[in-house]
């Protein structure tokens, strides 16, 4: 049996900790370590303190053998994980040939020579291997600590990504192979997107999935873009092929059981989804959007390769723009209200006609906070779809949260009936 | 002297620790702490897995007096904090009233009676102080164990912040003012939003700000949306009232040095500060959005009110859309290319014109990662603004990044420019 192998990531940096910015890395890290067999169990985050990060590598190597350490590599005053793994580890701080030559070159690129802060980047824990970085100017570092690997990489993702991939991987793997034992298996994560069901619904429909004792976790998360489904074999102990089969076969029992609601699986998005969609059938859509006030557009847009598919978008954001840009009748907004089924519907059909294209679809509600009455309440929202084959669908969804989760869920809901329409037509 | 009073925040859930999903419960948690002159010092992220939490619980005790736990409060299976906290500290769980009620009149309200799984959710350690969930089904739960206030929440921000703010910090100020010692003075922290500058020139620009020893952090935080300088006291000991003077000083001190540069403070993002300034001057901005594809529309209508001086956008993907939307000639855009100054500043004028708005502002570029050439690279960006009163404006950017960052830096940039412009307005 392979021993267990544990990771605890470490993020550096005051804002991360009470800034409210978020550390974008962990997803990456769990799944390059994941390939080795190397499960992510803790994630410390600290300020750039040098005696919290001290106290932090501490806690780490007692209950991890991996300790991936993000951030702090800077030449600015705050960076300090150089000094704090010197100290945690009872290392000298000396500069570095390898990390230097590194540091000159790139600066060298961008027309500069290091000044007396930026030369502190080349300041490695003696012992450490130096990791190259291919990116940017800091070099980061490897050493052994009471049995474990301690590695010190920029926070910037992607050098830190380049890093992981070109230098710590290799490093990890030899570390591994010259164990004598054989290779772990990988962790392997499976990852389901659903859409229209609450949290404790899909749950509900889960019940009873993971039989007893088998070596997979089930995660759920509910999101405004709606709830993700994961599969994940456990790491590191007593993982064999059959789990790995046993998985598969969980994985279809998901597709079986939420099939009408899942509309992607691993990392693909709904726009990329509903992209990949309009480019394989030939079609071109144009979107009409009031409350979400061009968010639609801008996700379809996040897609490369975009406007094979997309044609424009109109933003109406006044009822004067919906009449100029759509042909929205000014009457039908007068009798009806500029958020209605009817609305929605002539503002499908007026972009489709206006952009010549095979699909208009459409989105007008209220997002709040303000404008909500008794019979129209804020999260009231109306999408419409008119693929020129007769009659605008138009349907009519209630949703809550902020202004901002409402504005999220209607372009979701707008895309999935896009979506929804997109594989019905072609199974006709 | 006032002793050191720190915190830790414990994030639970496996999505946070490796599905890339990010925790945006710390700011606000540090906020609300920093009113009390308790720093947050350190957060760990742990998987649902309960021997992981009672190993988190066990390392935070040694080093922060308040731990605020959040999430594992649901009545899924993998919600697993009750049990991990009564085993960490040695207590009973036991099905509590508080909690039950609450519980029962939530569901009921929604015309649901408890199952099985959700009366988990009742289950409190013992010797723990019941916090009511003024908005979602869960309770929390504090306790004092080894001198440390464990609090337990959910991790549903909406759930968790009137938790925070009805039932823990009256608990955490009575707590204080039993001890008989003078209250701490809040951590003050002063936020400023820079665009233009790269992030080594801004830290240049602030050189010798701070004075040797004196009780202030200044932290630099670098983004597609710009670079962010923050200012904080430090928290806990020897704070006095001369240390919040000498903040102001530093404050007025960093509006000087980054004036140029300075578009926000606090918590404020562009698209506000561009909408107040719009409404101020009682001007409507129409948009006409090439490579952000709608972006800048969702940015400014993410604030509540914007109807008031936003009337339309127009997101042109196709050069018909430009030409057919904005009134761009083909010919000109055949001459200069989609992607050129001339075809910026006609878009800008186009969607004036057409809207009968004051200001027209236009954004084309190419966001790659394709469609770039060697005189046209990548990253190359035109911006335009029309204001009715000449010639339009029109200004070239060049990006680095990918996609994504691309599109946003580009509306940042277009927002920036409406920014100065009403700014040089305003004092004409």
């Amino acid at each position: 049996m392979v021993p267990s192998l544990d990771a605890e990531i470490i993020a550096i940096g005051t804002e991360l900790l009470i800034g409210g910015r978020s550390d974008s890395n962990s997803i990456f890290l769990a799944d390059e370590l994941g390939k080795l067999g190397i499960a992510v169990r803790f994630k410390s985050v600290v300020g750039d303190h040098r005696q919290d990060i001290v106290s932090a590598i501490h806690t780490a190597v007692k209950r991890a053998q991996v300790i991936i350490m993000t951030g702090g590599l800077g030449p600015t005053v705050d960076d300090c994980t150089r000094e704090a793994v010197a100290q945690a580890t009872g290392r000298r701080l000396g500069r570095r040939k390898g990390a230097l030559e590194g540091l000159t070159t790139r600066l060298a690129q961008w027309g500069r020579v290091p000044n007396s802060a930026q030369l502190r980047q080349a300041l490695i824990p003696s012992g450490a291997t130096v990791l190259k970085n291919p990116v940017g100017s800091a070099a980061g570092f490897s050493l052994i600590w009471k049995k474990a690997s301690i590695i010190s990489l920029p926070g910037v993702p992607r050098e830190m990504e380049e890093m992981m991939r070109q230098e710590v991987m290799p490093l990890l793997r030899a570390a591994t192979a010259s164990t004598g034992q054989p290779p772990r298996l990988p962790i392997v994560r499976q990852v389901f997107h659903t859409f229209g069901l609450a949290e404790a619904d899909v749950d509900a429909s889960l019940k009873g999935l993971i039989p007893k004792g088998a070596p997979v976790d089930l995660g759920l998360l509910a999101s405004p873009m709606g709830v993700l489904v994961s599969l994940t074999t456990k790491g590191s102990q007593s993982v064999s092929k059959k789990h790995h089969d046993l998985l598969q076969q969980l994985a279809n029992d998901v597709r079986a059981r939420l099939s009408n609601w899942l509309f992607a699986e691993g990392r693909d998005q709904m726009e990329e989804v509903v992209g990949r969609e309009l480019a394989r059938q030939g079609l071109m859509v144009a979107i009409a959007e009031s409350c979400t006030g061009g968010l639609i557009g801008h996700r379809l847009t996040q897609v490369a390769g975009s406007s094979a598919y997309l044609d424009r978008g109109a933003v109406c954001y006044s009822n004067r723009a919906k009449t100029e840009m759509l042909g929205v009748p000014a009457d039908l907004i007068v009798k009806h209200g500029a958020v209605s089924q009817e609305v929605a519907a002539s503002m499908a059909k007026g972009i489709r006609e206006r952009a010549k294209v095979s699909v208009g679809l459409s989105v007008t509600g209220i997002a709040g906070p303000g404008g909500g009455t008794e019979s129209k309440p804020v999260g009231l929202v109306f999408i419409g779809l008119d693929g020129g084959d007769g009659q605008p669908i138009a349907q009519e969804f209630r949703f809550h949260g902020d202004r901002t989760v409402i504005k999220q869920r209607s372009s979701q809901a707008a895309l999935n009936l896009l979506r929804r329409w997109l594989l019905d037509r072609a199974t006709r």
